[in-house]
């Protein structure tokens, strides 16, 4: 059963907007999530909030209700409740009428899965980094590691633009030795992204064990970083523009990485 | 000589402010942009600022002298300011030292040039617009036109975004009939993204007289617009995610279209 809130004093309520602030993010363990289809998504992968928030309104729409049963079903903490309540916690006009607060997960290194990995030293951009998981995941990415200090990968605006991706790519944080050191027990070939790299040659196939080392979106990556790759790349570039937005260059590179293993495992 | 003006009540301050909001961009036909380094490539291109502020402070710097010593060989209004009143116009706090007030500038589709043109029909973020202006420039691509209801391409997000390159990107608006008399007359080909689509043959060059036309964040192509493409493409997709960021999705297009190009004209 649901428990019904619409005071927005209730301290259950206060903790859930707490959740924009690292504070109470790392207080908790817990982020934010928002709407029913990021939910789904995440339920299809068998990860459910530890709240789940909804407003009354929601009710009468088919999915949401079947969300609610099979949350309830797994134990969910429901809490049935307003749009202004809900437009507090998202902090926004016009919220979605789900809310989801989940528990932060990170993985270990060695759980990441042999595909192509993603590793972001020094990331400062929230939307980057979502954008970056949403692609990872949109490649089949084996996981996304964080290098050194990064912005928040739970933070609203993060989330928000991993488009549920989040809880389908496995996420690490490591420093760079640890990363060296599961690069060579996967025997996995490092890439990195740099201005000082040259082009692929046209049709040289990486293989699936590749590590795509990108630096940050200022400075790129350190002289010592770069020294530890096996490859520096390049991507070309013919206009006034130097460089491109992070996200867009991993994305590139994933892409050429994967359409080199003839696009393996696309879906049809 | 540059005025000083140290007073937010000062009418100019006022209208530089003004220009954070789409009425005030449209009373003024101006628009902000931030920084030295955007300045200097917009003079190395011929195009200068109605008004050029910077902060006393900034003086201290030789690239911005020379910068001010030219603008002001060019006729710019140049005003000395102190970083308060920088941060004001700027809305943020450290502001860049170098703020310049430029007239908005789009150009008619027939002066885009002939290399491949990416057309948005009704783009809804400012910061995916700002950075598929700034891989348009990295790609060199002939233009950029502006289809149906769209985000502001000047407003100050959209503008931080390009990292300069709107200075360098021919920005177009038209209708789909005219883009598609335009297409006619230039014996272009017009390829839509659409998940309706499928995967483009490995090689197949599909030469430099592209349009690349792209849906909007929620909706993509509406059905006229995809039944008059001679190709629909899908990008390959492994994940869970159904789709890709708008602006890394028609990086990845643009990318690949220029590979099959074997990246012709890109910087040594």
């Amino acid at each position: 059963m649901a428990h019904k809130i619409t005071s927005a004093a209730n301290p259950l309520i206060k903790t859930l907007k707490s959740l924009h602030a690292k504070k109470g993010r790392a207080e908790t363990g817990l982020f934010l999530a928002e709407g029913a289809r990021a939910a789904r998504e995440a339920a299809d992968l068998g990860v459910w909030p530890d709240t789940l928030l909804y407003a009354e309104s929601a009710l009468a729409r088919g999915p949401v209700r079947g969300l609610i049963g099979d949350a309830e079903r797994a134990g969910v903490r429901l809490i049935e409740t307003n749009e202004a309540i809900l437009a507090q916690i998202a902090k926004r006009d016009n919220p979605q009428t789900v809310i989801g607060a989940y528990r932060q997960r990170v993985w270990p290194l060695e759980m990441l899965e042999a595909d192509t990995i993603v590793a972001l030293e020094g990331i400062r951009d929230p939307g980057n980094l979502g954008t970056i998981l949403r692609t990872a995941d949109s490649v089949g990415a084996g996981g996304v590691v964080l290098l050194g200090e990064t912005c928040d990968p739970f933070s609203v605006e993060a989330v928000r633009a991993t488009m549920g991706s989040l809880f389908a790519v496995r996420l690490a944080r490591a420093s760079f030795e640890e990363l060296s050191r599961f690069k060579a027990a996967r025997g996995a070939v490092m890439i990195g992204a740099s201005l000082k790299g040259a082009a692929l040659e046209a049709d040289r196939n990486i293989g699936s064990r590749a590590i795509l080392l990108m630096g940050n979106e200022q400075s790129g990556l350190p002289a010592d970083m770069e020294a530890a790759c096996d490859l520096l790349v390049r991507l070309p570039m013919r206009g006034r523009a130097d460089s491109l937005n992070l996200a867009v260059a991993t994305a590139v590179m994933l892409y050429d990485l994967w359409r080199r293993r003839g696009y393996d495992g696309a879906r049809a």
